[in-house]
């Protein structure tokens, strides 16, 4: 593990550290002099730099997420910490763990993936069957789905935590197909499994989490829209109606027009996978919301997104708990 | 089975059949001469009534909601059926099958109560075990929760349809607990059995699904939240942190303000529960919407509260679905 | 031209007409008879009808969308007009106008689609002009393109009104390129002529125009994406920020979520196509509004789309104009 | 008072002085040494602190909630103040002026009080003066009403505010219900009297105003829903119907269901109340505007809750005003 | 009284009646043979009505909103009553009861004006006194102040309804100054006697109440800042900020931009007369729905503006009532 | 040009410069003592400034707005800069270039003011040209025309933008015009030319650009309201619904009631004004965005009023671009 952690910094501390480059551009003081300005991060946060002077040899190949190795001084300048760099270089790819520099999902993503593949293997259309198996099975996809978080804050946000949660949507989809009989689970576990592979290039995480301009522009539903036609083009025969029905549960899954959804939910799988997949997001972000320090004993913190703040239920109870278990044992 | 029903009528037919009674008034012609004017009723539906001579005598002790035997004609008046009265009684208690006036549902009630009854007892908590279990053997309102619609048209609008409803949920909070091990499974339960306790009052339907005066002053939601305060009260020791937490609970359970619920969901089983009972009122909605014959081949008649109108996927995916056989038969 | 139309019928009539068929089943009266019902319709409306005897052999073969030739009388029966039919044929190709049953441009379609191709062959960008030119000149897409309507209800509503429309829009792009320098033209065009492909499929219009159901589970904006990605994999070395940008074009064109667009426009070009889409549609629907009798002399009726009504200015003006040509003369 | 308040200190001073704690912690340097961090405030701010050494006894038995007094020294770092504890022991209570941590009412709490219970007596509908009645003259009740203000921040958010804003509505209640003859005044009174009988446990108020738990998941709608249950349940007889207009009354007081009303007003005397306490609740956070030095000499501050700012009348109208005193001597 | 009024019709009746013409045209039968079309009225409704023969004569100097005298016979067509005119005439000014064909205030239209030149009078401020004057004293406009309703449906909706209004309004201003000793009454009845002037020719009233073109167009908001404008340039040393408070009362009484305020109230008085013009009209609406006999005993009929229905209080606790009476008695 | 501006200050400097005052009062030290707090400007920011001895003579007669020289040091106070000054006067009118202190369109405003007059002569109703002539050619109108901004942040807010806005707003609408043959240009013309009059006077930019309060309380539509009303009381004959229909598209070119438009545009004319005015805006909304340094290489800033960022499109298409230049090359 690295050290320091942008965290742990103070002002007033000579540091010699690995970084992710952010930003990286030549700047001018008011007396025209040229100076290296970077912004540098790792996975708990981001600094400023600046390096005054010979930073042109070392700064020539450095690009944006890069890793470099700085030794410097940390001051506090403006209130704001600040590096003055005295010597830089790229680091070598030994010398950097990438688990650093973004959080990662705690289950073991080969297993989770081996999962996934076997839902797949458990659909009974054989047309969905292919479509769903070929895409898994694509090295260039399998490989970003072992990676991809599902989403830059809201939930899941950490490596691997797009595969954890559609992981955990299948097996919601099992169950609750099997107490709704009219609902037919191949669908289910097709667009479990297919609802988010847009994100894979949506969203840019080999450094930090963040919006490829192609995912700012278009978003996962349409990206994921033309890698499912073009798996579907290479299915001979493939019925046209069960393509349309796979396009409108991919599209309609955000359940509303201003979630960016085109369509509303029109089939009774498209309302019910929209409801698992708000389920499961929403459980994952009061998750992480009660795991957080912030917020007090009682409560988490303000949660802007879903307007609210959750109640510590454990605390909140530990009294009634306790006269609830001397109840069951006078009982 | 009554016969004819109302739409059955088609004009130009006399008829001796069972009523229920709407409403029943004595009105007077420009001439000045009163007359009796009533709407009549059965499950199919409504019609006019009236009956110009000696209807003082029958009529005298006739009220709203009683159900009546009568003979006459009907006619086709400004485009509306009219039935013109010539005799005209009370209806005998052993005349009339209640459903023929209501619709009911298609489950045992005794053995969908008994279900009830044992998730009640599989609850651990021994406050909330006594609180539902206080409740649900109370027999003033067993008696009504095994015949409460549960709801006016939405979802369920049938006799044990609120039974149904909340069978449906225990079962679904089971699982989903299950699938989430964060989740308490004693609250989830207390939640699905007492969320539509105030149903029973707020809605009429001992002769048609109506809204009570109390039921639309106050709603379901105030409503039970009495009778869980009074059932608490009379349980010693129960831990007042958890009252708040069962009131939070039965209050938030609309999701949103607009819906009803004066506070947001800030406890996690509070938020499942919302998302529960949502996807099983839209599933009984859909299933509803979709078992209608209206609407066409493709498609279910549009639905005004859900804002659009489903699909009927077997019929669409009809030659898909042949396809997909040949397909799986010839691998 | 088709006599009478079913505006024309007023009830108490025998007819001899051609209709197109809207709706076919056979039902049973309560006496278990079967009979023919029907709904039969023309470009002015549809009309109730039925068979009822004899109808076996002549409707065997009859389907939906065939168009009938019915002799009958038409009486009002509940207020409404109900056809009996005596005699029923399937009409020959040459007995039908198909303009008798659908509005149609008053433009020269193949005028305004040469005129569409000239707009195609100004673009300068390579790229874009390979794309759209491969568009317009598959004769599968064109050969729809000409027919097209631009919407069922809203504007331009008729035969050719999607040509219609996109044409105006090459044109309002043009100018308002020429009066803001800093727009892409190539873009504006290339916008103008794929923004609707989709309705191509979204309508179907051979008889009525109405929606396919792929129209109502993917909408227009997923269908002409599928048509554009196709074309341009067919372009060897297209480039793929080009292919990004002209995504965004098509799917951010409805300009909101809440109209179905998954994205707001953030580019530039984007943006003002937007702007141009909405405004010559609602300048369609406006003409339309003020050349329909309905409403008064000062005002059209009221347009629940737009919320409102529309001054007729020309009558509310004509004083004042005859004053000011006074003025004029007079100066 | 108090001397330094928060708002007097500026950096770089030796001080003295009392605070309440708002949060105490023991936390570890980087170094794993412990030292004391505690959140102190007044009435007119907080002030981060900390206590370095030999803070073990002083702070053993110092809690949320418990006023302290401290020697110290207040810094500037990171651009906030910062106070360094030298000395620390709690307050004993006779040194301490509530006064100085809670801002309140310039009215007199027992005039006031006693103007209330005389408008209770005045109710001439038996039920409902008893009701009321036995709720104000409820010691444990009296006792918190005189002191709970009426909201956290918008309006009355001061000691005594909510009396003060109860008994201005029991006023204007008075002269409306004189005005339109048709409202039932002791409606309208008790009414007025209990729809914020909740806030004496929504809010608590003993050292800074806030929200209790049992206030943030349940709100003071329900909450004085159950006092007034509770109540009635003691008076025999009173009428059922009544009852439920009462409970009305007090739920659908906030006039619309996004305010948290789970019911709109549906009783003439409902609609009134809930504008009288809406203006009134206005009408004093437009007096806190203007009374607050901050906006200018034209204007209020912004007022985020309003989304408007309010005129400053007097001044703006200053030279208005001067002529028209002219005008009239004049005249 | 009139005899019959339209809702006294029935069909198959033979009638010689006056009413007023909403619509007059000239059409042709299929045939080619041209007949006159009416569209006839009086207060409690419309009746279409032709004549097929010599109409030319009598019809010849008919126009819109002139009273006529027929007769001829009522029958019902298509399930609609239609008049078929035998003899037609122009009606005799004295021949006709303008109570007849709009409702009215049951006060005393004269003494209510005198009422509002007192509170005219009352006005302090010399400016505001003259302008109110000036404007009450306009005999173009008292003349009409004294007719005009104060709405074509929601509240006030009959002839000197909107004087009723203002003179209530005042009231209530007067009352409300008293509670809140920070209010300027002056600004509070200058802007209730101005507040609705351009309803004078917002809404047109001579026969049936409706917008005229410029009312649709502008809206009395901004027809009545005309005529203010012009009233105070006729006053000398009207000072200018006091004109700007004017026109800020005058535009934001509305309360919001959705009910076609441009500008929110920014000014006390103005937020205040927001509150109290809302809550008048308000209770002249549900003034008007408990007197309305639709609905049923315990309810008004819903109302779609207001979004819900009203509790008939006194029927609802008509047994509480009772108990109350004898509670009292007994004590 | 001056020097420093105030973003070229960085703390421990001296400095001799010129600034406009914002803010002037005299304060008290803690220890009574009086000193002199200033807040000072250009157009590049503002900073505070203290004068702690001898300012009661140099700030004797400075009021807000005027333009000072200063002499004095910059230090960082708090993380903030600060001014503490040593000499003050007021600044000399030719010492001042107002260029300094508010921004300037790059147009020739003489050059626009010039064309807007040929616009306003090539209208052909003769009363419309009176009246927008008039108004155009008032002195004391067009001093303010040529220098005010359209807006305060959102678009061409510079002194000037007003009239480049007009000026492109009557090109647009003479190409459109010429696009929709049914449109009439003299009124879109008309109200291009006269609908932000209002805006002369509801910002004040003589020295920053703010509000004035009459800007605040009316608007610009109300006030310009005034302005064309007075205009055509001056104009014998101007045809009352000409009037109108001015009106009416002044106070509806908001095009929505949230954006303080009271009416909906009825009229055609008034509907694609709207139209053109919101896009022009925008356009100039993104103009800015875009050249402005903040966001990225790709992106533009996000704008808050729009909810989005903008694509620098040239950026992303560059490696595109070359690929066309040279695919048209080897074409």
């Amino acid at each position: 593990m690295k050290t320091p952690f942008v965290t742990d910094l103070t002002g007033d501390q000579s540091i010699t550290a690995f970084f992710l480059v952010h930003a990286k551009e030549i700047r001018n003081t008011k007396e025209g002099k040229p100076y290296l300005r970077m912004e540098l991060g790792d996975r708990t946060g981001t600094l400023e730099a600046r390096m005054w002077t010979k930073f042109e040899l070392p700064a020539h190949d450095i690009v944006r997420d890069d890793f470099v190795k700085v030794e410097g001084r940390v001051e506090l300048y403006r209130d704001k910490l600040q590096l003055s760099i005295l010597q830089l270089r790229k680091a070598k790819p030994d010398e950097i763990d990438l688990a650093d520099f973004l959080a990662h999902t705690k289950e073991d993503v080969e297993k989770m993936y081996a999962e996934l593949l076997a839902y797949a293997k458990s659909i009974q259309n054989p047309w969905l069957q292919k479509l769903v198996n070929g895409i898994l099975t694509d090295e260039n996809i399998s490989s970003h789905y072992k990676k991809a978080p599902a989403a830059k804050v809201m939930h899941h946000a950490y490596l691997g935590g797009l595969l954890e949660h559609v992981v955990g949507l299948c097996g919601l989809a099992k169950i609750v197909a099997a107490h709704y009989p009219e609902l037919n689970l191949d669908l289910l576990l097709t667009v479990a499994m297919l609802h988010d592979v847009g994100k894979l290039d949506e969203l840019c995480y080999t450094r930090a989490i963040g919006y490829t301009v192609d995912g700012q522009l278009l978003g996962h539903i349409v990206m994921e829209l033309e890698t499912v036609i073009h798996a579907i083009d290479k299915i001979p025969g493939f019925p046209p109606e069960l393509k349309t029905v796979v396009q409108h549960l991919l599209i309609s899954h955000h359940g509303q027009y201003e979630f960016g959804s085109p369509k509303l939910p029109m089939i009774r799988e498209a309302l019910v996978f929209h409801y698992l997949d708000d389920l499961d997001s929403k459980m994952a972000a009061v998750r992480a919301a009660l795991a957080s320090d912030s917020g007090d004993e009682d409560w988490s913190a303000y949660n802007g997104a879903l307007q609210r703040k959750f109640l510590r239920l454990e605390h909140f109870l530990k009294d009634a708990n306790s006269d609830a278990e001397k109840a069951k044992q006078g009982a």
